[in-house]
């Protein structure tokens, strides 16, 4: 195997030069450089990337912390961070703390092990103190964990205005709201976007906690149109939550959109998949993910960054959950 | 922070002994070992895990190679992997291919330059050549890589027999197979046991190509029915596949299952939540994650393994896209 010191023998400089060179730290005359990466190429030369890490304590690698790696949202953005990742030549580890805040410190302590050299956060259990221990970059993505960690969200306030006026519009007269976990920023920002139009509008409303899990979900909607049967409309913090929805008003033998109009929130490629598919609010979430990961690279190699706080906007897309201008009574 | 050396002052031992014990490797008196744990426990020492890996070369990671992260089947497998190999204090890489040659190949070589102790690969474009220079274990899941390389998958052939079997006893007389893709041996082990079966029961049948995606198998769907409209049974190589071809039928203003029977091949939680939910062949996928991981690890750990090829049994599960005994004329 070719090392640093055949590299070194070849270009005809010291090793340190070529140290130099590789790490790209202190000065090298424009020959020497050349000479070093003419002899790289030469020998085909490939630096011990675990000798670099111990050298520079840095990995070129970033942590992704995902909450569930089941609901598809999350591969979605993990893509987009690991596509940008790629591209400025850092690896992605994924770590899936299945909602166990004993995971995420886990993997908060393995990562710092591995010396990545950043981390995005896309779970909010932890606390910033326990975050800012590892030491190294991080973003929060899709959460908001606090001002001193940078964030990338979608406008859910919103996007969560523009779904309830979507189903007033619609025709919608008793408004229920699936919210997501209580606590969570994201879930909060939706439903005080929710309250604010019914109250404006005054449109009758209720709101039912499904967190963001089908099978809640479909219990959850199918105890709120038990109790209220003249519900007949439904807006679900996530799609995989209307999907819950759609399931418990298609057993309980009512029609979506005909009796009960719903609109969902993430725009995932799976709302396009259900029998009648989703209409929703859809997030950038390439956009998001490629966000957090610029951000986040640019913090690593300690460029200037534009601002700490991101909030990216959201479309509506109307399909077949909801009623057609034709179909409103 | 704690260093080797501490510990070594500590137990009253050499900063050698240390190491030994620390890296399992040469002799070490029981007495000695015993105070080098006491002293590691006390001292709350923790080993840097880069410089163990350039002593060991070994980073106690593991990569994944996935195919396409956006596909409910992979996150499902990725999360036994992850659980199991955390179990044994291994950090998963995961990597998304995106079905890109290229990608593979980046992934490959850069989970080479970080030492990971060995390889999941649930793709198969690469060549057992390609995926041997890399030179750590590797075990092939969901996929045949070559005789070479330990495998992993689900009794596909079996599994496409049963689901065949089940649209014929569930009275279908034109059944279509929605294939995965060409070349790929998990999706020609499904035709083939399709192909036994209509063929045995004297069935009319058809195959069509729609790859493993949900937008082709829409079309691909649409295409067949136009075509071949007495068609009355469909077995979808996937259940994302079986998504595609539920959204055509209903499209095509046809019900399913009444005028369609449909039956996919996967078993994850979105054909729970698709309406009518869909009946399946389901893979053990959970233990098919947890199972390639225990072997890729006594592969690494070099201890001894009872097989290198591992067929793991499916199991139909009748949901709402197939008729009920009750229904069948």
């Amino acid at each position: 195997m070719t090392t640093i010191r055949d590299v070194a023998k070849h270009a005809q400089v010291s090793v340190a030069t070529v140290s130099r060179v590789l790490n790209q730290k202190g000065y090298v005359s424009k020959q020497a450089e050349e000479a070093v990466l003419a002899a790289i190429k030469e020998l085909d030369f490939r630096p011990n990337a675990v000798a670099r890490t111990l050298y520079n304590k840095s990995s070129r690698m970033i942590g992704l912390i995902l909450p569930d790696i089941t609901n598809p949202f999350f591969p979605e953005l993990a893509r987009a961070v690991e596509d940008i990742a790629l591209t400025y030549g850092y690896t992605v580890v994924l770590c899936n703390a299945d909602e166990d805040i004993k995971k995420e410190r886990n993997y908060l302590e393995a990562l710092k092990q591995k010396y990545v050299d950043g981390i995005i956060l896309t779970t909010n259990q932890l606390s910033f103190a326990e975050v800012d221990k590892v030491g190294v970059p991080m973003v929060a993505l899709d959460r908001i964990i606090g001002d001193q960690i940078p964030t990338v969200v979608s406008a859910n306030k919103e996007g969560a205005e523009m779904a309830t006026t979507h189903l007033i519009e619609s025709g919608c007269k008793f408004i229920a709201h699936l919210r997501g976990p209580k606590g969570l920023a994201t879930a909060d920002d939706r439903l005080h976007g929710f309250r604010k139009v019914v109250e404006k509008a005054g449109v009758a409303s209720i709101v039912g906690e499904a967190d963001f899990y089908f099978e809640k979900s479909e219990q959850v909607t199918r105890d709120l149109l038990e109790q209220h049967p003249s519900i007949d409309g439904i807006f679900a913090s996530s799609d995989v939550t209307a999907a819950g929805a759609m399931k418990a008003v298609n057993r309980m033998g009512k029609r979506v959109p005909e009796d009960i109009q719903i609109i969902g929130y993430d725009g995932i490629p799976f709302g396009e998949m259900l029998v009648p598919s989703l209409t929703t609010i859809a997030q950038p979430i390439y956009e998001m993910g490629a966000t957090a990961a610029r951000l986040l690279i640019k913090l690593i190699e300690k460029k200037p960054i534009e601002g700490s706080y991101f909030e990216l906007s959201t479309n509506l897309i109307v399909r077949e959950t909801t009623k057609r201008k034709e179909e409103i009574e």
